[in-house]
Formats: C-alpha cells, structure tokens, sequence
C-alpha cells in the first residue's frame, strides 16, 4: 500500500452520493486510478453498507472493500445549509456521482438541471436500477431482480435446471463499470468543448448489454435460450468433469487442443475417431465424448490431471473457491490481491486493480474512510469553514 | 439506427487487431461512443466469431452483435509489406487494441516498444487471459477457465450443488469493460502530458475485481463462501420463490417492504410476529419464513403475483427468458434491443447501449462490416494506396 494518490486520473475531482454497491463501486474503479473522490454520507449513519456484515473490529468488511482510496464527509441534504453547502462543493468539482432512485435530487432541490447553474460544465452520472426515463423508472430495483429481468439468469443455471443468480451483485457491479466508462468519454468530451453533461446508467439496461450472443441465439433460431450447465454452446469440449477428487473445467477450443487433450489423457485413437475428429462432429456426438473422457479423468485426482493437462498445454483449471483463489500462484503475481491497514480494523485483505498501466499505474494507497474521516480538511478547502463553525455544524446535524 | 458517427469519443480512432469477444467488447463500447474503430482482420479468414453460429443469411449473428459501429480491413501481419502497412496505420491513430496470447505481438515485431518508435504518443492496450506477466502469462485461457479459476463458480450454483458456469462469457465481456475504461483514462493523461503507454488487462484479474464481499466474507470470517442458489447472504426475503406457475424473485430488501409485501400476501400476522419484525430475526428464522411465505405464493400465478407486488411497491420480477426478455416494456422504452440492417444478413435485432449520455448520446449507426469493407477508403486515406496497388497486395495475399 503506497500513501499518495497516483495514476491517470490525478487532477479530476469527483463528488460522490452514491451508497452500496453501483455507485461506490465506479467510484473506486476511478480513485484507484487517480481520481480525488469525495464520498458524501449522511451524518451519524453513512453509506447503509457501513452497516452490512462481516465486521473487523466493528468495521464492516463490505464497506472498506469497495471504498478504498475515498474521502469521507458528512452532510445532511435534507437541511438547508447542507443544500447551501453542496452547492459550495458542486462548483468546484468536476463529477457528481448519485445512485438515489429517479426523483430523489429533483426533491432535494440538487438535481442536475439546478447544480448547472452553479458548474456549467459539471459531469453529472446516475446510476439506478431501471433509469431515469420509461415505466418502471421510479421502481426500486436490488441486483437479484435485475438479474431475473434482464435475462442473465435465465441462461444460468445446471444443464435442465432451474435458473440460478450469480454469485455477486453484477446487477450493480456491470452497471458500476459501464458507469465508469460514461463518466470518462465525458470528461474527454468536456476537455474539448468545455462542455459538460449528465449521464444515465440503470442496472436493467447493464444486464441486457451483457447477455453476449444469446439474443442473437433467440432471435435467428427461434429457441429459448435455457441454462447449460457448465458446458459451451458451440465449442466442445469445454465443460467440467468429474475426476478421483473434485471437477476440473477443461476447455479443448480447437482441433489441435482436441489432440493435445487425447494424447494427455492417454487416448490417442480418439483423436482420429471419426465421431470427434472435427469441433461440428464432437458436438454431435457430445455424450459419448463426454462418457469415454470421463472414463479416463476418473482415474486421477483434478490437481493430478490440472498438472498433467498444463504441462500438455491444454487450458484447465480447478473451479476455485475463494480460499484458493487467494493462494493462486498467478493472481499473487498480479497484485490482484493487496492487503490494506485500516486506521480500526487493521489488516485486511481487498481485491487489488485489474487494469495494469504502464506510466501512471494506480493504486491502493489508501484503507476505506471512517465517517467524516475528512470533514476537516474539505470543508476547510473547499467551503472556507473553519473550527467553530464546524463544531456549530456538527451541533445542529448539518454535517 | 443512425446513420453518422456520434458520441463523446469522435475524434478518437483505434486501430483493433482484437477477435472473438474480450477485445471486440471493448472496442465495440468505444464505437458506439463514438470512436473510429479500424478493425484489422486476417485476409480470407477474418475474425474466428465470424465462423460461429448462429448464421443469418451466412453471417454470423456472434459477429455482428459485438462488431457494429466498426470499419474492417484486411492485412496479413506476418508478411513484410503488412507489417509496413501496419506501422503507417499505427502511426495515425491514439488507440491500438489487441487481445493475442501474450509474446505474439512481439514476434510479429509489432509490440508496444517498436510502435512507440513510429508513434511516440500511441496508447497500447492489450487484453490476455493471464496477463502479460506472472508464471501464467503464456498459457491459452478461455472464458469458462477464467471463471472457474477466479472463484465467479465457485460462489454460483444451486444451494448445496456444484458451482455453475455463468451462461454468458463474463470472463471476456468484464475484461473488455475494464480496459474501455483503462484507455479512456490513457487517454485523458495523454490530453493532459501528451504521453501515451501500454496497458495489460487480464481475463483472470478481471474476475478477481468482480467477487463484491466474497474475499471479504472469507478472510474476516474464515469460512469458505459457497454456491448460495438464489438467496442473499444477508438481506430476507431476497430470493426465488415458488408460485402457481413459475418461480419468481422478490427482494423485500428493509423491513418497510416486508411490512408492505406481507401485506400485499394477505398474510400482515407476520409483520410483527416477533420471528420475523427484523433484518436479522428474518434471517435466524429463515427457513420458517420461506415456508409461510411459500404456502401463500403458491396461491396465483406468477404473473398474477407480479402485478399485485408491483402495486404494492414490492420489488419482484420474472425470472425472465430471453423471449420474454425483448418484450419486457421497460427494456423496449429503454431502447435497449437494437434493430440493425445488415447489407448482407438484413435486419437483426442486438444489444443497445447501456450508457445513455444527454449531450453526445452514443449510438449504433451501422452494422458489422463485412470482411474488407474498408480495404479501398482507409488504405487510400491512411496509407495512400491506391486502385492498382491495392489490387496487386490482394492478389499477394497482404491484404
């Protein structure tokens, strides 16, 4: 863990509303890489998954995972000074981040329309669960229903199976990342014209644009897509299977794969089988495949044949569970997992950035905010308060 | 569909050397956004998708779902004239994009350092399975391999069953979202310093980044996170329930909605039965809860369940299929399905962009190219080959 902000997006400043998960989760994809973020709670409570569990010395673990690299402040838009005082901020920021559901900042008085009169060329990003615009919009919407109605887990789930949701909330994860993307061409928009705008991200829309060739499927043949299972539509074999110990994933995704797999696994002559010869032919001919290769792999334990297969150079891997993926030889490698020393929890361990820069790499520098952590100091800057007048504040709720 | 290039990125043009899914995915957000996107292709052959099925009049429906908005030329990267080519293309864009397994690029003497020499300023990014550093970084990686080893199937699946596959390439598409926004911030520096660099985005990592407080869960708690079905860990009732009909979602996420989805059950008695009145009562005497909630679900039909949730301000959903998925209202008045008419395959119906911006809204302008179809004007514009010329590398196999 390095101390001092870095990477790209050093010298943009972003203001940021949002609680949970979207929201905090674009804004820690743009802290990591440089950007100044300052988180906006509400006094005495914070983000609500301040409040979500585990906790680490009465931290919670949800909280510090996805807020790294953030200021903190308080303040209560509900009062009338913490309006006057929002304002103050939005003027000199470039990015206000919110996920409220649509009409919550219009009610406030904080909407982008009226924070254009005091930053013109403010960026003001979104995010919620059905959009601002079209029927469902003034919905509550939660990730395991955006999964069901975007059609994800419709096409998840064991093979003839019901369907099932994914492991994380990527109802709020995807729309988090696609957010992130928005507010940038923004910004490089904003650089050339000087001109600001205001972005729309729902967590429905996120889901449809995900659900890679399945439309597609649907729509040129006419058949529903259904879960698979762990299998591949179109390339085979690319599954799990069984093994001595637990199930592997192998994935043969060509014909010289297909050979290399074959001579691995100690059966050559079905290489040359006319019933697997071609991807199109083992795709037909699945379930015999797929029974005289587990034939085969039932003989060994999976981290005996993940040896054998890597070495053969056939793609393969154990179906990690989360412990595992923490000892990953190649995940350590990367820095994808760092470890953070929190000012009450300690130690702990979060995923570490994904997008690896050459020049301005980001970083982890710094553990997730206590509340208000930076009231001080913000509001000092930023809205020329000082000691008294902060106390005064405090008194009366405003922050 | 419109038929001009619009967005926050026009102006940006990106040379895409990328097939399949990761890079294209990437490439495919930064076009509908606006961007040039010249997509470089093996003469004869082209990208491996557009040989994966479905076919729509012979072409394939993968491929042109992740390749709208985008221009497609021809060059054989292994023949000398190509490579010069190459580097006069190189020269005249801010973006190079390519998803080849790691230390391809540089036998083709076409890697970030040797095109740093002809374009000091170029943002290189590339997108692997493993990264390019790290003791796995030459190994092939496929989708199903990343998301078994980065732990997604191992917290997805029925409760008590094996991980499950999710049903849509994660594992490229998440990768190809992070490195959208890894060279929209390059880019940014590079309007700031006039430097470019090289960024290395990892299908793994990628899955890594994407686990919410599954890492977290398992590092305060000790306990290993598991295949949970389609329950949350932490908020009841958030879960799949049985009706009359189909299964459906519902996620009463505070104790306001379990007030109000008692209510709408005709079963308020719960509300304050002293098992149920919290968050975390409702979780210690879950499996009670679901059983009551069941005897009254399976009542109506799921259809029926939802209107009656939906007037309540319950938050519930269809478990929806694709079919109904294009149906949905919210998702059409969102235009979220894209019809697009392709001058080959005629009209299909794909994704439409999740990030909707007021001033420079994206757009999808254009369908997928055909193999080539820019050959003539970018060959002409950027490397002032002209008729004869060009007619000559076609029959030389360089374009």
């Amino acid at each position: 863990m390095t101390q001092d902000r870095q990477g790209p997006l050093t010298g943009i400043r972003i203001l940021d509303l949002t609680r949970v998960l979207s929201g905090p989760y674009t804004s820690m994809m743009l802290a990591d890489l440089g950007a100044e973020v300052i988180k906006l709670e509400m006094p005495e409570i914070g983000d609500d998954s301040r409040h979500f569990g585990p906790f680490q010395k009465d931290e919670s673990a949800y909280f510090m995972s996805v807020n790294r690299n953030k200021k903190s402040i308080t303040l209560n838009l509900k009062s009338e000074k913490g309006k006057e005082i929002f304002k103050k901020l939005a003027a000199q920021v470039d990015v206000i981040l919110e996920n409220y559901r649509p009409g919550t900042m219009e009610k406030l008085g904080l909407d982008y329309d009226t924070i254009c009169q005091v930053n013109p060329g403010i960026i003001y990003a979104s995010i919620s669960g059905f959009g601002q615009t079209g029927p469902y919009s003034r919905r509550a919407a939660y990730d395991g229903i955006v999964q069901a109605m975007g059609g994800i887990m419709g096409i998840t789930g064991e093979k003839g199976g019901k369907p099932v949701k994914i492991g994380s909330s990527i109802g709020d994860i995807i729309a988090g990342m696609f957010c992130s993307t928005g507010i940038l061409a923004a910004y490089i928009h904003r650089q050339n014209t000087g001109k600001g705008q205001y972005i729309d991200v729902a967590m429905l829309d996120s889901q449809v644009a995900i659900l890679e060739n399945a439309i597609a499927r649907y729509t040129v043949t006419g058949k529903v897509p259904k879960p698979t299972g762990n299998t591949h539509t179109s390339i085979f074999p690319f599954e799990t299977f069984p093994t001595a110990s637990e199930d592997i994933m192998i994935a043969a995704g060509n014909d010289v794969l297909w050979s290399k797999l074959c001579t691995a696994l100690d059966c050559e002559e079905l290489i040359t089988d006319e019933r697997f010869s071609t991807n199109p032919e083992r795709g037909y001919h699945h379930d015999e495949m797929f029974a005289l290769l587990c034939e085969r792999l039932v003989g060994k334990k999976a981290d005996e044949w993940v040896k054998i297969l890597d070495d053969a150079g056939v793609p393969c891997s154990l179906i990690n569970t989360i412990d595992k993926v923490l000892e990953n030889p190649q995940i350590q490698a990367r820095n994808m997992i760092v470890e953070v020393e929190h000012p009450k929890a300690g130690k702990n361990l979060i995923a570490g950035l994904p997008i690896k820069m050459s020049l301005t790499p980001g970083a982890v520098y710094k553990a997730a905010p206590v509340l208000g952590e930076d009231n001080r100091s913000v509001y000092k800057e930023m809205a020329g308060i000082g000691e008294d007048e902060l106390e005064e504040l405090k008194k009366k709720g405003v922050i």
